[in-house]
C-alpha cells in the first residue's frame, strides 16, 4: 500500500496530515454562506435531528431543553437549489488514507439519494480523506453503480479518483463543488 | 367583521371549532409521507434548530443532551423536491378568524423564500386559521405584494380567499397542497 510521500503508518503521531484547518463540515458551511451571499445557490446544512423529551420554562422567553437523545437522520445534511435545480448530498470524512467504509453513510441516506436522482434532483457525497487531505464529490449514480457491483464494505480511493471528481481546496470559496457538480451534470 | 354563522367572539369556550383532529403540522407531515409512499414528491420536515450546550455520554450508544435552547430557524420548516422542481414553503397556524399575524412567520423566512423564487423554486406558506377550520396557500409572490402595499401587521382573511388557494381537507392525502402549487405553477 502506497502512502503520500512514503509515509509510513507508524509515524503516526508524530506527523499529522489530518485536521489540518477546519473541518469538512465548517469548510462546506462557510462554502455555502459563500454561494449564498453571491447569490450563486441557496444551500444550507439541515439541523441535526433529536428527539426532545424533556423541557423547562424558567420564564416565556428561555425555553431550556433539559433532556434529549440524537436520531437516526431520515435524510441527508444538506440541501438546495442551484440554478433552479434541487441539490441533496451528504458529506463524510475518514481517516483511512485507502477506502471509504460504506457504513459511514445510512442505508436510508443512500436511498434517498436515489430517489432524488430519480425524481430530477442532484443528489452526490461528498467525502474527505482528512489523512491525505483530498476531497471527492461522487455523483449517487456512481455511487449505486460501486454498490450495486461490490460486495465490499467500503469503497477503495482508487474508485473515487476514476468516478469521482477531486475537490481543489481554494481560498473563496473554500471548496466549489457546485463546480464540479456541473461538470457532472453536463457529462 | 363577520364570523360563521354567526358565532360570536364571546362562545369562546363553550364552543371550539379548532383543534379538531390533528394539527397542521400533523396533517402535512402525513401527507409528505403520502407523497413519498407514492412517488409524487421528496418532501421532508425539517429537524428543529437548536443549539446544544452539554451532552452527557454514559457509554458510547447512548449519548444524551442534557442542555440545549431552541434556536430561531434561518429557514423554512419544509423543503424537498416536486417534479423536478424545488419546493419550500412555512406552515402556520393562527387562533385568529380574522386575519394572519405577520409577526408569526420571522422576516428572514420571509426574504429566504423570496430567494427561493428568485432561483427558480416554487415558494409559499400554508396557513391554517385553526378555529375557521380553514387551510390556505399562498404563494410568495402574494405574500409579498400584500406586505409591499400594506403597512398592516396582519394578512386579512379575505387576503387569502382573494389571492390563495383553500386546500380542501381530504382523506387521502389530508391535505393535498402540491395540487394548488401546481394550478399556481400555471397560473
Amino acid at each position: 500500500m502506497n502512502y503520500p510521500n512514503g509515509l509510513k503508518k507508524t509515524t503516526k503521531g508524530t506527523i499529522n496530515y489530518g485536521n489540518r484547518g477546519m473541518s469538512l463540515e465548517d469548510d462546506i458551511n462557510i462554502t455555502n454562506e459563500y454561494y449564498r451571499d453571491n447569490d450563486i445557490a441557496i444551500i444550507y446544512k439541515k439541523p441535526t435531528p433529536i428527539t426532545i423529551n424533556h423541557v423547562d420554562f424558567p420564564n416565556r422567553m428561555d425555553a431550556v431543553i433539559t433532556e434529549a437523545h440524537f436520531k437516526i437522520p431520515s435524510t441527508t445534511d444538506y440541501n438546495g437549489i442551484y440554478r433552479g435545480k434541487y441539490i441533496d448530498f451528504e458529506a463524510k470524512e475518514t481517516t483511512s488514507k485507502t477506502s471509504f467504509p460504506l457504513a459511514n453513510i445510512h442505508r436510508h441516506q443512500i436511498e434517498h439519494l436515489k430517489k432524488i436522482a430519480e425524481h430530477g434532483g442532484i443528489g452526490f457525497i461528498i467525502v474527505k480523506f482528512t489523512k491525505l487531505n483530498r476531497i471527492f464529490l461522487l455523483m449517487i449514480k456512481d455511487l449505486l453503480t460501486f454498490i450495486n457491483l461490490n460486495n465490499r464494505k467500503s469503497i477503495p480511493l482508487e474508485y473515487f479518483i476514476k468516478y469521482g471528481k477531486e475537490i481543489k481546496i481554494t481560498l473563496r470559496p473554500r471548496i466549489d463543488y457546485l463546480k464540479y457538480v456541473e461538470w457532472k451534470e453536463n457529462d
